[in-house]
């Protein structure tokens, strides 16, 4: 910070401040020449550089930009379950924003994973908000430690891209805070991110950018969020809106078109000068703390291409290895199919799309690493199709595959499948390649199966495969970390992020999903991802949190430091991992919680903690977890708080969500009731509930139980004493009223009670 | 109708037409003896009369009234669907009305089973909105042809017992419309009943009894409903409130408390005394109506009995009869079991309970269609217990199962298991009854299962019963009908009008049900009943739409009399049914309705017609239905309003939801676009998708389009061109003016052209 630009607000013209609010170009936002105010660049990520070049930019395409590492998107990060990992993703990434002059990198992106068929789930964490969180942190500090700013985004409930800029998000409170904001909420207060990116959706009914009590009354108020409010590109319907609502910058520019405007509202009164200045001092803060002084030197590219090789080894998720057909032995012989080989698919189509530095393919790595002639090739089918092609590579790998002792298929899905602005419509491999797996493994029964894609797809295939390694898009080095784990250089050990269904049919919003023109229902609430096949009792085809190491870990020796808490106390949960194998590797260790006997729904299970850890043979560690009311509270939507339920939790420690291989429980004590504003209308036994309200209200309630419960005499009357006593207690306070004929209690003195009862601390 | 009571609005004073508004006593409404306005008197239904007498009526005790006919409850009557046979129920609770002085019965009850746990299924006809309507229509024909009045309850979605009074039921627009008042719109379109009464609950945050939107537009203005909203016991909070809405009677009595208040109301000018004369006048009609001028005679109690018992034997489903287990042969030693075939169950519990005129218990009518000493009885259990009771008992019935030819076990669920006010936890059979079948069934194989019960549950053990009749509660002479079914004196010929889920998880809202403290939230949305396991793919124990004969039916020859019309036309379809078993007997043929490859979610299929048909033994029949628009309409949540959509339609032919044995298809065409409302935030999709609207905007499309989408040249540019033309398809309106810094349009144009596109019809 070289300069208190925040001490020229007073010297801004009302003009230059309504500048200020959006941006000067495509990339940039608005500087003051005459004040010393620099333009500061935005520019795209989440996981590498597009900084397109200045004069190119007036239009959206997304193919030019300069050289930049292409790392491997979130769908991979997330799949590491690696904190210091993704942190040191985020240090690189703000290294080379230096080196480009870059004060802010759009991202990380943190929206939730609803459906597998959104197109932009590669740019995103998990379906797991728990998760999602813990990841998005790690890379806003990483970056942000470099002194370069961050976009958190999309905030929020920008879960499609079908219609995605009118599209409405009908959605319960809860599950907004459950799901769809609790990542947003984790970071804002974990890693205050330098700014966050306005989605362009609505919800309920309301343009985000636009919303009062998203962006003040949560994000700023509740949350402490300091930073600054940018708009997705072009997402701003009225800015006078938006800065009555504490939103700051809309971007791009609009030239002079949404400066005037802010001129014009100020002069009319519609909009306070005040209001604006607020959003002016936040964006001169932004610009301070992120404008890069200096010149600095270009950033080691080929040190960084090899990191990116590292951490791509470590997004690879081994979902099947039966009989050990994985890693390759030296002394195979190997045939290599498949146009994604050669030509690879490392990263998502729209925003993200990197120019990268270099790119490694398998077919070159491969080789590279198996004795020569060990491994041979065939394109097997052409990855810009997606219908039957040529026969002609069908047969050739059919031949070649005969020969050999292993097959790798390495298929994926087209760019075009998977893009921001483009949902998919089906979960299916393109059929050419499903045309290519049933035949060549009819010629050879030891196949590998290596996918390049961005998110869930169908895989019923699996049955046609020993191994199955899902390598995601791993970037500009995906090549060569598919080659290290192939051949073992690389034990594997990253786990899924996200279920694999069975069929799309499965997935919470099948029914729901884009919605009805510009309206999309999210009935599915609380229940996303793992919490709906649980919640429906569904299996999937491989679960969240699985994946295969080439060692093998057991479990041992739960303990827990205290069965019984309150609601404010945390307990400490320890189990021993050891490496059982033969190999160094790491492993995934999932911390589940189980509300048993909640009165109100929730999910079955939720992740609350995991760790990783790296064990040679033989080798032993314990991990420790806290479990606290972070982990135990829901958001109660009738009193419109977190709260944190009496009763019992079963805390299951797991190697994925279907697999929890030690459990143990606590105890729950809350004594605190939960919220309840008492009026006419509150049920007697919500007064009863609370012993010192039910003590303000006693003579009253005895009087009306005296009425309407009768005692019992034979079975006939049993039941209607239990319905005497059922009204006594779902009636509202106002019904003593009517019932009584004013006789019992009447408004006035009943107003009296109501204002007694909502003392009562 | 005797006298002109309307005329008489002038005369009466301010307090006379307070008065009027709100009931005399807990159940008449109040006269105006000055002016000959008698009091009527408004009984509780929907099954039978439960008038209570006037000294003991200011209590909510369930149990004393005058005998009267207990016909079968709603959930029997439904499983008949039989359109006649309910008519006539109808017209003998009508006379039977008048006979005792009653202007109004209160029901039928038309709520929708959005869980098999809500208390008062038993009183609800089905899951299925199209059978409940057209159920509940003929009940209200019946009864009103006789000149006494209905109360069409509860409007509406009073889908729980649990917090009734003050519970807020949280609902979609589409959910509402085509679920929960489907029925009542098509009951008082089809029937017009006198009064309708609101039920307690609130619908998205608003007490039914206060919802003008609800009450005034929708049941009035959109259905045309003239009737009397009368409110359910003790539901009003806010008369006045009330008033405005349109909501007509508040009961019962609150003395001169309500009627006070609506004076003051008037005289403090918050009520336009306007308004309270449309309510006065309206409930003059009504007593007009409905007032009882003549002493009538008792009705045939013997007759009306005798009708019970052929009503109840349509009522009862035979789920299942492994090699003919029944009927009985007259040559079969039998075995009764169970307290319940000598203390009967027959009704549930609450407001609709009846004193009946006699009762007539299985025990007793069975040993009198059987030779004697063909049947002995043992008591198996105790009906007034659920755990474990004496061992006595069970073991009586083993030593005597062992030797006899068949066991029929009368099983069922306890009074206290299903009442109005309490929802039950769980679906099972209380544990002693459990346990005794799992012995019995050890003891001899040939095990009949009887059931009394009023709404689905758990029936896991059925691999336990050659054979299970659910006989449901089938009135006062459930005895009888249960014994003519059982020895074949009546073939049965009901079928569910519910589904009976595997287990309890697997109902639609399971995790909803029955809320979070005074709210619960109906996200199963649409997809209730067989629409939900359709839906996720689950299957049911037995479906809706099951039940057996002691015959067989085929079906065959489906025709179809066009295979395209568009969206006002309308298809017959016709199909012929055949018996080809050995006894005369009677099939109810249903027709589903199956929108393929929809847009918008739609259920799987959704019944759209049924008829009854009896044939003797190789006679045949062709049925014919009729599918229009009422058949293939959908409501459409962002146009609110019901559209046919163009696309292709399966029509099925069911011998149950589960067992489409017949299909045909035919294709919808609709030119009429569904109707958008243009604003600046609608995308350019949806006005390039009525031809006339493209045209008027064609110039600015073209321009944009040129603008964002680039021609391809390579297969990442392909990617690139479909990120284009969905950003074109996408971009909100008034995106055009920000991208373009309002050069291609701005603020002024855009709303000059939004003003005609919206001029286009």
């Amino acid at each position: 910070m070289t300069n208190n630009y925040q001490a020229l607000l007073s010297e801004l013209t009302l003009e230059e401040k309504a500048g200020l609010c959006s941006g000067g170009t495509f990339w940039d936002l608005r500087g003051v020449d005459r004040l010393g105010i620099p333009e500061i660049a935005l520019t795209d990520g989440p996981h590498g550089l597009r900084k397109q070049r200045r004069d190119q930019s007036d239009h959206l395409g997304f193919m030019d930009s300069e050289p930049a590492i292409c790392f491997p998107p979130a769908v991979g990060l997330a799949s590491s379950w690696d904190r210091e990992l993704v942190y040191q993703v985020g240090e690189a990434l703000g290294e080379e924003c230096l080196s480009h002059d870059v004060s802010v990198l759009l991202g990380p992106g943190i929206n939730i994973k609803r459906s597998p068929l959104c197109g932009r789930n590669f740019e995103y964490f998990s379906e797991d908000p728990y998760l999602t969180g813990q990841m998005g942190a790690e890379q806003v500090k990483g970056t942000q430690s470099m002194g370069v700013g961050t976009s958190l985004k999309h905030f929020a409930v920008n879960n499609q891209e079908t219609r995605r800029m009118t599209i409405d998000a009908k959605v319960s409170e809860r599950a907004l805070r459950e799901i769809y904001l609790s990542a947003f909420e984790h970071i804002v207060k974990e890693a205050q991110p330098t700014t966050i990116m306005t989605s362009y959706n609505k919800v309920n009914g309301e343009y985000v950018n636009e919303s009062k009590r998203l962006l003040q009354d949560v994000l700023r108020d509740e949350w402490g969020f300091e930073g600054v409010l940018v708009s997705d590109w072009l997402a701003v319907d009225n800015c006078i809106n938006g800065i009555k609502a504490s939103h700051d910058v809309e971007m791009p520019t609009t030239g002079d078109y949404s400066p005037k405007k802010i001129v014009n509202a100020v002069k009319s009164g519609e909009l306070l000068e005040s209001d604006l200045d607020k959003v002016v001092l936040r964006i001169l803060a932004l610009i301070e703390k992120t404008e890069i002084t200096k010149k600095h030197e270009m950033y080691d590219q080929e040190a960084h291409h090899q990191f990116a090789r590292q951490v791509a080894a470590e997004t690879m998720v081994l979902l099947k290895n039966e009989e050990n057909t994985l890693p390759l032995k030296q002394t195979d012989k190997v045939l290599l199919v498949g146009d994604l080989a050669q030509k690879p698919r490392y990263q998502g189509s729209g925003s993200s799309h990197i120019i990268p530095t270099k790119i490694e393919n398998l077919r070159e790595e491969l080789t590279k690493l198996m004795p020569e002639g060990n491994v041979i090739f065939a394109r097997g089918y052409e990855a810009d199709l997606d219908v039957a092609d040529s026969k002609k590579w069908l047969d050739e790998a059919c031949e070649l595959a005969r020969k050999v002792d292993k097959v790798i298929l390495h298929l994926g899905l087209p760019a075009r499948y998977e893009a921001e602005g483009l949902d998919r419509s089906h979960l299916n491999l393109p059929e050419n390649q499903l045309e290519l797996l049933s035949a060549v493994s009819s010629f050879n029964s030891n196949v590998i199966v290596v996918l390049s894609n961005g998110s869930a797809i169908d895989l019923s295939w699996d049955g046609k495969a020993k191994s199955i390694l899902e390598a995601y898009l791993g970037g500009q080095a995906s090549g060569g970390a598919i080659a290290d784990i192939l051949v073992g250089k690389v034990n594997p050990s990253a786990k899924l992020a996200e279920s694999f269904p069975e069929k799309l049919n499965d997935v919470s919003c099948y029914h729901d999903f884009p919605g009805v023109r510009d309206e999309t229902v999210y009935s599915d609430d609380i229940f996303v991802g793992y919490r709906h096949y649980d919640k429906v009792g569904i299996k999937t085809r491989y679960p969240f949190g699985h994946g295969l190491s080439y060692t093998d870990f057991t479990y041992s020796g739960l303990t827990i430091n205290s069965k019984k808490i309150s609601a404010d106390e945390k307990v400490e949960v320890t189990v021993t991992i050891t490496n059982t194998g033969n190999v160094k590797g790491k492993e995934i260790v999932q911390l589940y919680v189980l509300p048993l006997g909640a009165t109100v729904p929730r999910p079955i299970k939720e992740l609350k903690g995991f760790d990783k850890v790296e064990l040679e043979p033989n080798a032993s560690t314990e991990v420790t977890f806290v479990v606290d009311k972070e982990a135990l509270k829901y958001f109660d939507s009738v009193a419109n708080e977190w709260y944190v339920a009496s009763g019992e939790y079963q805390v299951a420690i797991g190697k994925s969500a279907d697999q929890l291989v030690l459990k143990t429980s606590i105890t729950v004590e809350n004594n605190t009731p939960i919220a309840t504003v008492v009026t006419r209308n509150t049920p007697v036994r919500d007064v009863a509930a609370d012993p010192k309200k039910y003590e303000i209200a006693r003579e009253l309630f005895e009087t009306w139980y005296g009425l309407i419960v009768r005692e019992k005499t034979s079975d006939n009357d049993k039941v209607d004493t239990e319905l005497g006593i059922a009204t006594y207690n779902n009636m509202p306070l106002r019904g003593l009223i009517n019932f009584s004929q004013g006789q019992l209690i009447d408004d006035e003195k009943l107003d009296k009670l109501i204002t007694k009862l909502n003392a009562v601390k």
